[in-house]
C-alpha cells in the first residue's frame, strides 16, 4: 500500500510545521503499538491501554511538552501534534496519556513550582507515578468555580485537610481514578484562617503501592461507558485527608511556613481564571484529537466508497462506484474539505499556543488564545461526531462491523463534545470574549456582567485578521474587481461573506446585550437568556472566519503548485459548503439573493464532482497511516470481494 | 414514581388506537424482562437476548402478526405496536424478535403457502425453530435484484441446489446466523431449466440440533459490532446444498411436481417487487423501533435537565436548572415535539398497513403504503439518531455513563439508518414513486426509466391529503381569513407551507427528470445523477407533510380539551421548527421574506419557553415506563445529589 505522490504532497502540506514530527509516528509506530482490538472487555481494554501508554512514554513519543530540566523539550506545540497522532490510532490511549501527561503532568508543570517539578514530574513522565486530574464533581462540571471540595489549612500541624463535605462534592468521571491512579491533583476551595481563597489544586496520594485506597480516600468505578473503555473513570471522595503543606501547587497562591496565604494575583476571580488558563492546552488537544479520529473515519469511508459498487445503470455496463453518486460525494467530500480546513487551523492554534507559552505573559494574547481554543474545541468536536457518523453510514452494514474501524472511534469520541468544556458553554464564553474585546477575565460565565460591560461600539477585535493578513487583503481586492457573476469562486468574496457574518452577528449581539444590561432583575435575566442562541451563532461565525484564514495561510505556504491547485478547490468547497449551510442567515440579512443562493448549492455540487477523481489522494493526505486503518482481527472474511 | 395526570393524558393520546395494547406492556413487563445490562460481553449479551426473546414469545407478546390458524391474531398493526414497545426496553431484544418473528416468520407467512405455514410457523412463533433472513450478501445489499446466490432446480432428483458461486455471494450481516439459527430463508436467483426466474426465497436448514454447520453450509461470525451486541450477526456460504422441492416459498412462483416453473405474476420484475412488497412491515417496524429508542433517550434527558442545576445567576440565588436555559430548551423540546409528530404518523402508518393487509389487493394502495413506509423509515431513523445524540450530550458526562441508559440505545439504533434499506436509497425510491404517481413498480431503482416515464403534469398525487381531509380544509380556510401578522401560529398556514414545499420540489424535480429523459447515454446519466439531491429533498418534503397531517388528525381525535391544548402547542413547535430548518428553501423560493423568517425563529424560541413548564409531563407522555429507565446496575453512587 504505497502512498500516491499527490497523497504525499497533500499530507506534507497539511502536516505543515509538524511534518517531521508526524512522519516519525508513521515510520516508527506500528498498528500493534497503537490500534486496540475492539472486542476487549472493560478490564482487558484498561490493561491494554495502560500497557501501551507506558510504552509510548518510554519511547519519548508523548512527553515533548514537559520542561527541559525534567527531560522534556518544552515544546508544547509538539505535544499537541503528538496528541493528534495518538488519536489517529486509538482514543483510549490518547486520553490515557492526556490524563497522565497532559492533565496531571500539566497541572504540576503549570500550577506547581520548582519543588513540584523536581519531585513529581519524572514519575509523571515515565508513568511510574500514575495520576488523576480531579476537577469535576458530581454536582459541578462546567461551573468549576462552584466546586465543593475543601482544602483547609490546619495551622496546628502545618498541613492541608482535603474533604468532600457533601455527596455532590464527590469527584466524578475522573480518569485513572477507578484503578490505576496513585495520586490526584485535586481541585478544591482553599480555606486559610476561615477565609475562602477560591479554587486551588493540591496533590493527594490516593492509593498505596498495591492499589488499595489510602485511609480517608474512597474511590469508585463508573464501570461501563459509552466508549473509551480503556479509561478507568471513577469517583473519589475524601474524608478529612491530610497532606503536607508542600503538596499544594502554589505557583499562583499558597500558604507560607508561617501559615499566611500569599498570591501574586490580588483578585480571587482573576487568580482562579489565570490558573485555569494555564490548562488551555488540554482544550486544544481535545479538538485536535477529535479531528484526528474524524480523519481516520473519513479515510476509511472514502476508501470504501471508492471500491464499493452498487446498482447498475441499465445499458451502461459495470455497477456504479458509490463515490460516483452525487449523493455520496455530498455526504463525504465537504467533510473531507472541512478536515483540511480544521487541520490548517489546528496547526495555527498549536503555534499560537507555543507563542503564548514562550511569550512575555501578555494578558490579551492569553485571552485571545483561550478564546480561540474554546471555539475551535467546540466546532472541531461537533464536526468530528457529525462526520464520523456520516462516514459510518456511508459504509453501510460494513461500517457497523467493529473490524471496519469506525464505530469504536466514533463511540470513543462521543464524550469529546462534553469534556474539557461542554460545547454550548464554551461557545458562550467565546461570544463573551468577543463582546468584551478580550478585555475581561476569560472563562467567567457571568452574563449579567457581560451585558453591563459590553462595549458601545465594538472596535477592531471583530475584524482583526488572525493570519495571512496581506494575502487576504490582496484576495479581497481581486474579488472586488471581478464582475458579480465570477465572484462565486473568488476567495476574497468568501472572506467578505465570512467577515460580514461575524461582524453582523457580534454587533447585533452587542446591541441586544447592552439593552439587556440596562434592565433589572428577572427582566434582565430573561433578556440575557433570550440572547443565548445568538451568542452561539456569533461564536461559530467567529471561528468559521478564523478557520478560513488559516486555510488561506496554509495554501500560501504550500510550495508545490500542483498540490496548491488542489487545495484551492478544497478550500472552495470548505468555504462554499459553510456558506451553503448558513445560507438562510445570508438570505435573511439580504447579503445575497435567492438566485445566488441556489448557485452556491450548484457550485458545491460542481466542486464535489471536480474533486471526486482526487478523493483517494485527499483521503491519503489526511495523514492516517494505512497500516493503522487495518484492524488486527481478521476472523471474518474480508468484507469486500 | 407516579405518572402525572397530564402525562397520562398525553400518553393516552399518543398511544391512540394502541393504548390498551401498549398499556399491557407497561403493566406486565418488568425491567428484568426487557432491560439489558450494558456491561455484558458479546457472548453474555447473546445469551441474555435469546433467553428473553423466548420468554416474550411464550407470553404471547410478540406474535400478534401471525395468521389465526397458527396461533396469531393476524393483526399486523398490533405487531408493529408490540415491536415499538420492545424497542423502549432493549433494541437487541427488539431485533432478535424482529429477525425471528418479523423477518423469518414474516417471510414464511407472506411468501409461503399453507404447507409452509403449517410446517414451520409454529416453531418460528415459539422460537423452537430459530431462523435467519438471509437476503443481504457481501457484494449486494441495497441492490437485492443483483444477488448472486443461486437456487437451481435439479430435475433428476426433484430438489433445489442452493449455492454461493463467488465470495461476494456470501450472505452477510445476517441475524441468527453466527450462533442461534437452525434454518435460513435464503434469497437467491431461481434457475429452472437454465432459465433465470429472478430472486426467490428457499428455506435451508443450516445447523443440526447441536449447533454444528450442516454439510455444505459454512457459517461465520461477525463478532463485535458498533452495537446490538445481543444479535449474533454472521455470514453463511452454501456449497451446492440440496433441499427438497417443498422448501421453496412458492406463493409467487415455484416449480411443480413435473418440474415446470409457474407463477401468478408474468413479469419477472413485477414478481420480484411484489415479493419484496409483502415484507413492508419490517421497514415500518424499524422506523417505529428507532423512534421508541429516541423517546427513551429524550425521556431520560428531559428528566435530567429538569433536575440538574448549573451556574448561578449573580444575585438571583439558587443555581439554574438546565431546562431553564433557552439553549437547553432548544436542544431538547423541538425533538420532543417531533417525537409526538412521528408517533401520530407511525400510528397512522400501522393502521394503513392493516388496511392494505386486510384489503382487496389494490396495487395502488400497496404502492402508497410502500412509499410511506420507506419515507417514514428514512426520516424516523435519521431523527432518532440525531435526537439520541442530542439527548446524550444534554446529559453531559452523566450521559456517557452506561448506567444512564442512553449510550447503548444510541449505539444499538445506529444501524437502523442502514438496515431495511439505506436511507439515501429509500428516499430516492420515495421520490420515484411520487414522480410516477404510484403507477410504476415499487422499489425498482431504475432512474433512467423514471426519467423517461415521469408524467408531464403531475396530477392529484402530490397534493392528495392522506388523512383528516375535512379538518385540514377548514384549518386552511381559517388561516386564509387571518391577517398576515396572525398567521404564524395558524395551522392552516403551516399546512400551506408544507404543501407548497412538497408540490414545488416534486414538480421541479419532474421537470428536471423529464428533461434528462430526453438526453442520451452518458449525458443522460449525468443529468439524472445531478437530480439526486433534489430527489432527497422532494421525498423529505412529502413525508414532512404526511406527518403534519397525521399530527392534525391525532389532535382531532383527542377528547380531552386540556390535553388537546397542549398538543396544539406541541404541533406548533413541530411545524414551525420544521419550517425553520427549511427556511433557506422558503426564502429561496420567496414563500416568505426575511422578516417573517426571523419571526419564525423567534416563535420557536417562544414555544420552547411556553412548553418548558410541561416538559416533564411531555416526557411522560412519550410512554416509556419509568421502571424501564432505571438501569439495573447501581454499582456507582447515583450521579445526581
Amino acid at each position: 500500500m504505497t502512498l500516491s505522490p499527490t497523497g504525499e504532497g497533500l499530507r506534507r502540506a497539511l502536516d505543515g510545521p509538524f511534518h517531521d514530527l508526524k512522519q516519525r509516528w508513521r515510520d516508527e509506530v506500528t498498528a500493534d503499538d497503537i490500534v486496540r482490538d475492539t472486542a476487549l472487555s472493560v478490564e482487558e481494554a484498561r490493561e491494554w491501554t495502560l500497557d501501551r501508554v507506558v510504552r509510548l512514554a518510554h519511547r519519548d513519543l508523548v512527553t515533548a511538552g514537559f520542561p527541559a530540566e525534567v527531560g522534556g523539550t518544552g515544546n508544547v506545540a509538539a505535544s499537541v501534534a503528538n496528541f493528534e497522532m495518538v488519536a489517529m490510532g486509538d482514543l483510549s490511549l490518547t486520553i490515557k496519556t492526556g490524563v497522565q501527561h497532559g492533565l496531571f503532568g500539566g497541572a504540576i508543570t503549570n500550577l506547581g513550582t520548582d519543588y513540584h517539578h523536581r519531585t513529581f514530574l519524572p514519575g509523571a513522565i515515565s508513568t511510574e507515578l500514575l495520576g488523576c486530574f480531579a476537577m469535576t464533581e458530581l454536582g459541578h462540571g462546567s461551573d468549576v468555580q462552584s466546586l465543593e471540595t475543601t482544602i483547609t489549612w490546619l495551622p496546628d500541624t502545618g498541613e492541608f485537610e482535603v474533604h468532600s463535605p457533601t455527596p455532590s462534592a464527590t469527584k466524578a468521571y475522573i480518569g485513572n481514578a477507578a484503578r490505576d491512579g496513585r495520586m490526584a491533583a485535586v481541585f478544591g476551595q482553599l480555606i486559610v484562617d476561615g477565609e475562602h481563597q477560591g479554587v486551588h489544586v493540591v496533590l493527594v496520594p490516593i492509593r498505596d503501592e498495591a492499589g488499595a485506597d489510602l485511609p480517608g480516600v474512597t474511590t469508585g468505578d463508573h464501570g461501563h461507558k459509552g466508549g473509551l473503555l480503556g479509561i478507568d473513570n471513577g469517583t473519589i471522595r475524601f474524608d478529612h485527608v491530610r497532606v503536607p503543606r508542600e503538596m499544594l501547587l502554589d505557583r499562583y497562591g499558597g500558604v507560607d511556613e508561617e501559615g499566611r496565604y500569599h498570591s501574586p494575583i490580588e483578585s480571587k476571580n482573576a487568580r482562579f481564571f489565570t490558573m485555569l488558563g494555564t490548562l488551555v492546552r488540554g482544550r486544544i488537544c481535545v479538538g485536535g484529537g477529535a479531528a484526528s479520529a474524524a480523519r481516520k473515519a473519513l479515510s476509511i469511508a472514502v476508501r470504501y466508497g471508492d471500491r464499493r459498487r452498487q446498482f447498475r445503470s441499465p445499458g451502461l455496463g459495470e455497477e456504479i462506484l458509490l463515490l460516483d453518486y452525487l449523493t455520496h460525494q455530498r455526504r463525504l467530500l465537504p467533510h473531507v474539505a472541512r478536515a483540511y480546513a480544521y487541520g490548517f487551523a489546528q496547526n495555527e492554534l498549536a503555534l499560537q499556543l507555543q507563542r503564548v507559552s514562550d511569550g512575555d505573559g501578555d494578558v490579551r494574547d492569553s485571552r485571545e488564545l483561550e478564546t480561540r481554543a474554546a471555539g475551535m474545541k467546540a466546532l472541531l468536536t461537533r464536526w468530528a461526531l457529525d462526520s464520523m457518523q456520516e462516514a459510518r453510514e456511508a459504509c453501510g452494514g460494513a461500517g457497523y462491523m467493529s473490524d471496519n474501524g469506525i464505530t469504536m472511534a466514533r463511540q470513543d469520541a462521543d464524550i469529546f463534545a462534553t469534556f474539557e468544556g461542554d460545547n454550548t458553554v464554551l461557545l458562550q464564553l467565546v461570544a463573551k470574549a468577543l463582546l468584551l474585546e478580550y478585555k475581561s477575565t476569560w472563562g467567567d460565565m457571568d452574563l449579567r456582567g457581560t451585558a453591563q460591560k459590553t462595549a458601545a461600539m465594538l472596535g477592531q477585535t471583530v475584524l482583526e485578521r488572525t493570519t495571512a493578513r496581506s494575502v487576504i487583503e490582496r484576495l479581497v481586492a481581486v474579488a472586488d474587481r471581478k464582475p458579480e457573476s465570477e465572484r462565486i469562486r473568488a476567495r476574497g468574496w468568501h472572506v467578505q461573506l465570512f467577515e460580514f457574518r461575524e461582524k453582523h452577528t457580534v454587533e447585533g449581539l452587542a446591541k441586544r446585550m447592552r439593552a439587556a444590561g440596562k434592565l433589572q432583575g428577572a427582566e434582565q435575566q430573561a433578556a440575557i437568556m433570550a440572547c443565548q442562541p445568538h451568542m452561539l451563532e456569533a461564536a461559530k461565525a467567529h471561528v468559521d472566519r478564523v478557520v478560513l484564514e488559516a486555510f488561506i495561510e496554509g495554501i500560501e505556504e504550500c510550495e508545490d503548485d500542483y498540490i496548491k491547485a488542489i487545495l484551492v478547490k478544497v478550500c472552495d468547497l470548505y468555504a462554499l459548503s459553510t456558506v451553503e449551510a448558513n445560507r438562510a442567515w445570508f438570505l435573511e440579512h439580504e447579503v445575497f439573493d435567492a438566485k445566488r443562493s441556489k448557485s452556491i448549492t450548484a457550485t458545491v455540487d460542481d466542486l464535489c464532482g471536480e474533486l471526486r477523481p482526487k478523493a483517494r489522494e485527499l483521503a491519503e493526505g489526511l495523514g492516517v497511516p494505512e497500516e493503522w486503518l487495518k484492524h488486527p482481527r481478521e476472523a471474518v472474511p474480508p468484507l469486500l470481494p
